[in-house]
């Protein structure tokens, strides 16, 4: 290993910034903590001439990332320009090609790609890590990866997208709507240009993906990620959630199952006085199960300059220190294809509808549930002043299948006026 | 590096026995995640011939923990003995002389000789690694030394001794007094042999002292870490904390400060909507901020089979992958010896005092608090049917020293009946 470590870095938004600060403000320590030098020998972006309050005068200049990731004095290949293909697919792949180690904060990359660009890696003896691109500043990647390599993984969760997580605290918290919190959200610049990576569970899904891949030694299936938003949640839903000791969150499940691989990012009920639960704002949080660990929470800054530059430091210095882990954590050849199934570990269910307010309305939804076999923990039906009566359920345990027959056969009564909203209760 | 990777395992007890049980067990995945076969070749305890659930046939014995940790087939020595000097200090020091890898769970050893084992280790190629020694099975040891090396880390808390937290729990939600959680915990086998360990802080502050030392590159010192057990707090303390909205933890803090590094392992009151105020029973929590990442906190299980040997067995994989951190996150000789300050950085304090019940009593308290600079932010005084009046008083941020000037003038006065208790707030 040479004293020196050299980085190329391609993208230079808040995040690439925020890694050409602390290479220049903390060479002493960084070289203290891994024993090599951790310079910087070239930077890439869209734009040069614009002022990122940082000097980068001293580095080499490439418009193109590909010529950025190949050169001769780059050892690492920072790769913080985002997006599943285009440049920063053809940049990476350049990169390991020439047997760089690459450090990425690209989530929509690797959740398209992570399998062959880990076979890639392999290929040439090369290293690719992604700590900043799941839970931002949250270690996960490397506890799940290596701290906790000695256990049967049984289940991740995650909050993860901090935006989601803003939204739906500030309809509890401040009694907005969806829509007056997704405003609000969007003029905080909280929101991605394309606010579905979002509010759709996109972003999130992605990064489930990861962890999933890791946590069971299976290749990466973001298609795979039953994905729903929260655009169906109501204040309606937060108050009731509320009122019964839970909060709702937009949450990512996996688990291997004798069935497949469940992986689910949508809005759950957890219990209000969880971790999970308690997580305000744009706070992420993971939460890993093992057989010999029992369950292990982390929570920290999902987002921001600071926390994912930090994740892409810690991978910088892993590889300054001589880390070869595999990118999943086995070897890509190992990483099995998993089944993929529907999230259809039995859960309780927390369903939400309106009625025609008709005799009889009740009884109907009532035995449609209980033909599919679901029984009824509590139900409510709400005062109205028209002719639909809105009508909140609660299931005991029950399999989604189940829940999905009796939702049809609600539907085919008649009486049901807006299609039910059905959230999982998750026991966390 | 070979294919093989055998280990000596010294010290059968249940974290032993679980350690086995996992190479045993998850021989085929270990081996998936780190390239290697492992292996046990011999082992060495106390006692030979008892039954520990586990076959050990096929194990070389040693009675002697030197000679199994010297053994030409051993290439990693586990040392889960415990006793900070003796046997287990003997044999990790053989087994490092011999240039073999180490992993230990001992907190004791390495708190009272950490420098000079991290020496040791270094001058023989070997690496020492001790995830379990800390807050079990939380991969906090991995998340400070590698995940965030990219930070100056600016404070360290934890809720690291389950016995402590568990007995404040207990006083707080079943209404025991500390003499009845005590008893509980014992009845239940949650204490040392020598429960000053566990209730006077001596257990979590070992812990403490080698996270300060990753954190601040300085020398492990625990005997600069300013020590108070639980045995001082009432049940009348939790409530008149919890009625104001803050739990009462045994809270470990390290922070650096112009003055030098602050080590303490008190009770302290923690906001009761925090993480580490919601954090019930005997589960661990740290608490890592660092200058990009901001607040990290990890929760999970503090003790146990199956999270200590996770832990363990974390450390192992990393040896088996190749990882060759230094035993502190930086080499031994670059470790500074750090000026040991008083835990003074300005915070609000709980104070409880019985007064005398004359007139001018309580104004002879504030005017002592009022000269010493510290200012009163609210006070109680109870209603009560004898000569002595309880009083509580929270005071706005002061230092511990202006506060400990006070509180000896207010011994001065003659009024106080009962030493004052001097609770910290701690804002997290």
């Amino acid at each position: 290993m040479s004293q020196l470590l050299r980085l190329g870095i391609a993208g230079l938004g808040t995040v690439g910034t925020g890694v050409v600060k602390i290479v220049r403000q903390k060479a002493p320590l960084l070289t203290e903590r891994s024993g090599r030098s951790i310079e910087i020998s070239a930077v890439s972006a869209r734009t040069r001439d614009k002022d990122r309050g940082v000097n980068l005068s001293s580095y080499a200049w490439e418009d193109d990332p590909v010529a950025l990731a190949t050169r001769e004095d780059v050892d690492v290949f920072v790769e913080l320009m985002g997006g599943s293909d285009g440049p920063a697919k053809a940049a990476v792949e350049a990169a390991l090609k020439a047997g760089k180690d690459v450090v990425t904060a690209n989530k929509a990359m690797l959740a398209h790609h992570g399998q062959a660009l880990a076979a890639l890696a392999e290929a040439h003896g090369a290293v690719l890590r992604f700590e900043a691109a799941v839970a931002g500043g949250i270690p996960v990647i490397k506890a799940l990866t290596e701290g906790l390599a000695g256990n049967d993984i049984e289940r991740v969760m995650g909050v993860m997208n901090g935006t989601c997580n803003y939204i739906l605290t500030r309809m509890e918290d401040g009694g907005l709507t969806y829509d007056e919190a997704f405003a609000e959200a969007d003029a905080l610049g909280f929101l991605e240009a394309d606010p579905q990576l979002d509010v759709g569970g996109i972003d999130a899904g992605h990064k489930l993906s990861l962890l999933s891949s890791i946590a069971f030694g299976t290749q990466v299936n973001f298609d795979a990620v039953e994905l729903e938003g929260i655009g169906s949640v109501t204040i309606e839903d937060i108050r009731q959630a509320a009122d019964m000791g839970f909060r709702i969150k937009l949450l990512g499940v996996a688990r291997m199952t004798g069935r497949g691989l469940e992986q689910s990012m949508a809005p759950c009920l957890v219990p209000a006085n969880s971790p999970l639960g308690q997580l305000q704002g744009g706070t992420n949080m993971v939460v890993i199960e093992g057989d010999q660990v029992g369950q292990i929470v982390m929570r920290g800054a999902g987002a921001g300059e600071g926390p994912t530059a930090s994740a892409v430091m810690g991978d910088v210095m892993d590889v300054a220190r001589g880390l070869r882990v595999s990118t999943f954590g086995r070897p890509a050849a190992s990483l099995v294809e998993a089944v993929p199934a529907r999230a259809s570990t039995p859960a309780p269910y927390y369903l939400r509808m309106t009625l025609a307010d008709k005799p009889g309305a009740l009884a109907k939804v009532a035995t449609a549930l209980g033909e599919a076999g679901v029984s009824i923990n509590r139900m409510r039906q709400y005062g109205h002043n028209d002719d639909s009566a809105p009508v909140l359920i609660v299931t005991h345990k029950t399999t989604r299948n189940a829940l999905d027959q009796a939702l049809a056969a609600m539907e085919a009564t008649g009486v049901v006026i807006t299609a039910p909203v059905a959230l999982r209760i998750e026991e966390v």
